[in-house]
């Protein structure tokens, strides 16, 4: 609740703040902004850049073997794990200036205005950029944090890039040890608490007109390939009666899976399903479509819901394909479970909010995030902040210079908070 | 009706006529079977050989302008114009072997045996291969056919194919004159009548048991590009209930565009819709599609229900598309009328399959053919076969030897048939 008698607002340079921003957004393929893809030059660039801010806040600083870039202040008890937030500062292509950046640029004026103001907290703080958390040109999302808590497979490390490269060889170019990632570099208990502070990337607080988010949990995702097989006929000469249009099959299920998500939606839980890839032959417009293939995509806070979708999904169009004289199945292409914020660290966050009187709601994350993959090192959680019009991922991705400054000093109160709540204080 | 005492079949070399359909094959990309396209190198090498196959046959040969490949018997009154059949000798990528080719190969075979028989028709009498029937690479379809009847634009001689050569210097290149093409080669009645022969592409003469098909009109083609416009947004952070998903309306027009063509169709008019051709933006799976494109392809002999059809697809599902936040519209890409064929040449050919004892139906062509382009010309007809399971332009096209022997005989009594009607015997 907001109270009566506002306190001092945390001490942060919002001036300092914003321009950090300004000066990164700078670090981009020219032609096509905002695209600084992990891995590239240009990341290599900001990185560079990245390191020197890092150092002006005080921060030591230094690149573990996961390609993360870590900058700690040090605790007055040098036993406690570390305090912790962070994102990444890679985007994907013509993707935007703030997902992710603002995690890590919120994260060092933390640090650095700790460091001005000579407030030193119990517990170590580290501000970390996590590498590659957008799906890297090797197909693997979240290279950093899946490191550090030791969740990148042998697999992965084997992944190669359209020029061949694998991973592994691009973790070991921007200065990682592939060697080491055979283990967690940070195991259960290694972090005392990491908060992420991101925008919402979507709607929902710019709706209500909320400034502050305390995220709930990061959905699960699960995808699905849905083929659908018919087959290829000349579309002149094969009557309606006789054909095997595959798309007409895809159309059903199309449908379909929005009209059962759309129902679903809320009752109670968050679910969202998406056919967003669609590739079908021959592809001519001649040629009655042969075979379509469909990804589905799932996300939900509830397990159960990503169980039991895609199959409630074809047995109510099963009728349909059949009438349609078309078979159709599905097979799982990826599946992430829901992760909880701890309890912990919401209550951090939705406490600094009310001391600084922003109004917030509790809200889960749909996209995906770092903090799923720090979640085996310690409680976690997430601030969200709205952008405009919910979008993200575009060159129109967009927040004020004062939500970004919102968001910054809850974060503050945020880690203050946690670090007396975590010394028994 | 069949008749009771069947006549003298006509003397046709059945086998000579096979082994041209398995000589004129092997002219294939070798990994890539059956591939002969019109312009290229291996096409080059077919017509060389087919020059020497229709001198064989007697038939005086030359290349008009169009680059179609012409042979002539003449005929005992040589100021009368000729009765003429013919197709084309190219083929789709992984095409067949007859889709086509029988109808160049049949031709050569009624010129070789009327000649071997002594027997000299009225008129001249004329095979014909038109050059690249199927869409060329440059774009364009019945180049030799349209550049016959002078239906071959300027727009259309400038087209260029992926490697910046106009058709005017492909048809050059393969010994045609495109300067001349600014004029029909042939104008109104300077053909007697035409009758190509051609595998039905279709599953109706089989599944009927029929071995001939009169052909009654070769349907009309529209093709429109319908657009359907949501919003690109995030998939996992966009509630269902404020999505703009373009391929969930696009699923709808899918949907309702192949019920419309199933209700109309027989009643009383051939019709057939087909979205064959879908592409999408973002096209990921974690994007809520913002972008679809779809390509309707109708058909009819209906020049009205061609008129009416995407007009009223669109009013049906404009309701369903406000639902879903979406906008739509269609702007046409190309239309073809629908080409009736003359009494004169289905009766001729009636006439021929009853005098041989064929069962057989008039059904109209689903599939566009060179005797549309023929039409200005004088009056035109088709004969139809079988082939197995109604598919062609894949490498599983077939028909039996005996089949093609069936409609090389009507074939050749449908000549003989107009030859005596034409000259008012």
């Amino acid at each position: 609740m907001p109270q009566a008698t506002p306190p001092a607002f945390p001490p942060l340079n919002a001036e300092r703040l914003w321009a950090r921003v300004e000066t990164l957004s700078r670090f981009t393929l020219p032609d096509m902004p905002w695209t600084r893809r992990a891995f590239s030059p240009l990341f290599d660039g900001a990185r560079a850049w990245l390191r020197g801010e890092f150092e002006a806040a005080g921060l030591a600083t230094r690149l573990d073997a996961g390609g993360n870039l870590i900058g700690t202040l040090p605790g007055r008890d040098a036993a406690r794990k570390p305090i912790a937030t962070g994102s990444h500062c890679d985007t994907v292509m013509r993707g935007g200036r703030f997902d992710g950046i603002i995690g890590v640029l919120a994260g060092i004026e933390v640090a650095h205005s700790l460091r001005e103001h000579g407030v030193q907290l119990e517990h170590p703080f580290e501000v970390i950029d996590f590498l590659s958390e957008e799906p890297s040109d090797y197909g693997i999302s979240c290279v950093g944090s899946r490191a550090l808590s030791g969740q990148l497979t042998a697999d992965m490390l084997a992944a190669r890039n359209p020029e061949g490269e694998t991973l592994a060889q691009g973790i070991a170019r921007i200065g990682g040890d592939p060697s080491a990632l055979n283990a967690p570099l940070r195991g259960a208990g290694g972090t005392a608490a990491f908060v992420e502070l991101h925008i919402e990337q979507g709607p929902v607080l710019e709706n209500r007109g909320l400034p502050i988010g305390v995220v709930t949990n990061i959905v699960g995702i699960r995808r699905v390939l849905i083929t659908v097989e018919g087959q290829p006929d000349h579309a002149g000469t094969t009557p309606m009666d006789i054909r095997r249009d595959a798309l007409v099959g895809a159309a059903r299920i199309i449908d379909a899976a929005s009209r059962q998500a759309s129902a679903a939606s809320g009752n109670p839980h968050y679910v969202v399903a998406t056919v967003g890839r669609l590739s079908m032959t021959p592809n001519a417009a001649n040629a009655v479509p042969g075979l379509v293939e469909l990804t589905l995509e799932m996300r939900s806070d509830s397990d159960a819901v990503l169980d039991a979708f895609p199959e409630t999904l074809m047995a109510g169009v099963a009728q349909d394909l059949k009438a349609l004289r078309l078979t159709a199945s599905f097979t799982q292409l990826s599946r992430a479970r829901p992760t909880d914020c701890t309890p912990l660290v919401m209550d951090a966050v939705q406490a600094a909010a009310d001391q600084l009187g922003y109004a917030s709601m509790r809200l889960p994350s749909g996209a995906g995030h770092d903090a799923v993959y720090m979640a085996p090192t310690g409680p976690i959680g997430m601030i969200f902040i709205p952008c405009l019009n919910g979008r993200s991922h575009c060159p129109e991705e967009w927040i004020e210079p004062a939500q970004l400054l919102d968001g910054t000093r809850v974060l503050y109160q945020s880690v203050l908070a946690l670090d007396r709540v975590l010394r028994g204080a």
